[in-house]
């Protein structure tokens, strides 16, 4: 069963499993993991058996049945699903939650290619936080060690493709929310540019920087996903284009400062030997200079506390009990901005945007770890986001500040057997550029292949 | 010699008018007028007659002359011009005066075009206000009625224009500071779209709204300017293209709420005889909704007042007594705005935007009052700028907050002489409808041509 789940998207919609097959062996799998993991908030067995069982009755009468045909696919429980509760990981999501009974833009785009929605899955509170322990539907745990936590926000959803629950996910990214828990799963995560994917029907973290991202175990499978989410119709671009092509030639940014300092030791090695790779494959690399990046990257959270506080302030005045602490905590201080802080954000927004600008003019991507440090244990306790996010977000967040694509990818595993991610970013709208990078990498290196350790 | 002064610049350069002749001419009735209407805070009356000397010199040489050559021209005294001190209406500038040893952008491109810089005009204190009543300098008086205020901030520069001191002057615009003196004064001004001209070397107020704006007596005469200050090089667009061109089938159209209302009666009469003109000439009226306006121009007031603090934050704290009490004020409640002020108002701003966008697909203009009333009397004190703000940025706030272009336009006066003054608004980038416009109906009117009483 394993093996059948195992499949890229890619190879299952060239195979001959049937979605029933699929659907069952992907239930088998949550059934074994499950308990353990707590990857989910909602299962729908009988709805994706229901589904499946139509889509092979559509198959047999020849209708075309979409380029995701019977994938079993998970998406994070802030995501609108007509019919079911949308909690945003929250207790009593309240006013936070409207137009629950609609199906947000890229459920109706997953549905129509043939997608099996098979659950809901758990996130770190409202998504504002980088571990997915969550204190009231409980921590989601790594699949590659059940001591460690996922990274968050969208940690069920990087469980549960890392655990084979399904051939993809949808996550959210506000600061790094897709490419945190990718990187620290083994998985691939892409933070599409700003505005790429229809956000319609996603309850609101930080809206100038909410983003969705696809969340699968390859690049070229993201690909598949980004031609069903983007809101290009018809597509522009054809983002499977490049899968399968060499990248010599491909100019890669180094940028020293800030998105190097102080990584694990482990972490650093295992993004040497990718870049070393990289190389082999006919990459060249190019020190790159942004000195406003620590500015930018505060900016970045800033905004988004200014943001967040922004979209809460009515329930957290009225029923401040019912929030974490640490997410209250971040809540309140960012009620405790000023306006100056918010104009100084902005300013240096604005500064990063020019050299980022210049910077891709001279290379093609920018390549970073993912994490500075491999997934921590849940051991500290449930309060430790906040403490961790400094750490886990200091290669993702400001790129959610300017807005542009970055792709985490599988490129190591500790000792402990702790997966590792690199990231490449690049210019706006050049998805399709760090698609291409990070599926030639996988295929060169195959990291993604290794299975977690199962019950 | 007023009759030399009372001609346009287009006028001008057609004209034998030699520069000698024009600079003396303007320097004569400086003389006459300046003792009581305080519009300048420095004169240049010896550089302006080099720079005439030089100018027909090259002219007998038969070198180019630029398509200013000779023409008086006045300048905010906000914006750098080497060699002398930028003293932006304040006491003790400071630091908000940075590279005051350069020229600024535009003044490259006047000095470029031939014209002759002939003083730094009087401002309301760090262009924060609406009547130019400045506790440094002195109040501004209206050529119309001197027992007035001329409007703000560039009060000086609306007087000098009104008073045939000079052809033409260059104001700032961050919530109509251009549009509110040029209409108060019975001129022409326009606010660009944002960027459209550089602000390089122009001290700012509030970084996202500031716009640098030609104040002249004619609309064909601000095509001139803007011709000569874009960034467009070679000019995208002549300006001029449209001058004396036929209007009959624009598009105007009509915001009825908020633009409209407490209008003073004279000012309705007056904005109303303009559009049966208007309509005489062929122009048909279009009323459009835009919910968003009262939310939007509370915004722009919300950044302007973040932003201006923003700047000004250090010499507030350092040197508080430098400052007028009305932009004390202003500065301070600024300092005490919340991020979530600054999240509501960019809302405010996004939802405007949306709105805009969609009246200009129906409509080619928006029509409003200039000011919903004439301009106020000086005796109500040197602090009623905070009192008035709210009346007199009624009708050019929000343009600034949308980074539109907007140009204001004589069409009446009230029976104690002052000046009444209308407001064409366009679609980002579409200055040169706006001219045409206004070009069509001063040449149907002729408000333009009456003099103000001299001294």
């Amino acid at each position: 069963m394993t093996d059948i789940l195992s499949r890229s998207i890619a190879e299952l919609t060239r195979s001959d499993i049937s979605p029933m097959e699929l659907v069952q062996a992907a239930f088998a799998q949550i059934g074994r993991c499950e308990p353990q993991l707590n990857a989910f908030i909602s299962l729908f067995h009988e709805e994706s058996l229901r589904r499946a069982r139509e889509i092979e009755a559509e198959m047999r009468r020849g209708e075309n049945p979409g380029p995701l045909s019977g994938i079993p696919i998970a998406v994070k429980d802030i995501i609108h699903l007509a019919g079911t509760e949308t909690t945003c990981g929250a207790k009593n999501a309240g006013s936070a939650v409207r137009n629950s009974a609609i199906d947000a833009a890229v459920i109706k785009r997953l549905k129509a290619a043939g997608a099996i929605i098979i659950g809901k899955t758990n996130l770190h509170e409202h998504a504002f936080g980088v571990t997915t322990e969550n204190p009231h539907f409980g921590v989601t745990r790594n699949p590659w060690h059940t001591a460690h936590v996922p990274g968050g926000s969208s940690g069920g959803s990087g469980a549960a493709v890392a655990a084979r629950f399904c051939a993809g996910a949808l996550g959210t990214d506000t600061g790094g929310s897709v490419r945190i828990p990718a990187s620290l799963c083994g998985i691939v995560g892409l933070k599409p540019t700003f505005g790429r994917i229809s956000v319609h029907g996603v309850v609101e973290l930080a809206q100038s920087l909410d983003c969705i991202g696809p969340m699968c175990r390859t690049a070229q499978d993201i690909a598949i996903l980004m031609n069903v989410l983007t809101n290009d119709v018809p597509p522009v671009s054809d983002y499977t284009a490049d899968i399968g092509k060499p990248i010599a030639g491909m100019k890669v940014g180094l940028h020293k400062a800030h998105f190097f300092d102080n990584l694990d030791a482990e972490v650093e090695a295992a993004v040497e030997k990718a870049m070393q790779m990289l190389e082999e494959l006919g990459v060249e690399f190019i020190e790159v200079s942004m000195p406003s990046v620590p500015d930018a990257h505060a900016a970045a959270l800033t905004i988004l506390m200014a943001e967040a506080a922004h979209f809460h302030r009515e329930q957290l005045l009225a029923r401040r009990e019912d929030y974490g602490a640490d997410v209250r905590e971040l809540l309140e201080a960012g009620l405790n901005l000023s306006a100056l802080d918010y104009v100084t954000a902005v300013r240096a927004r604005d500064a990063a945007r020019r050299e980022f600008v210049e910077a891709f003019q001279k290379v093609d991507v920018l390549l970073t770890p993912a994490n500075p440090i491999p997934a921590p244990p849940i051991s500290i306790g449930m309060e430790s986001s906040n403490e961790l996010r400094p750490r886990l977000t200091q290669e993702t967040r400001i790129f959610n500040l300017l807005g542009l694509p970055a792709i985490s990818v599988p490129c190591g595993f500790t000792e402990a057997g702790l997966p590792i991610g690199m990231q490449l970013a690049g210019a706006w709208w050049d998805e399709k550029r760090l698609i291409h990078i990070a599926d030639a990498y996988q295929n060169a290196t195959g990291w993604h292949r290794r299975l977690p350790p199962g019950p």
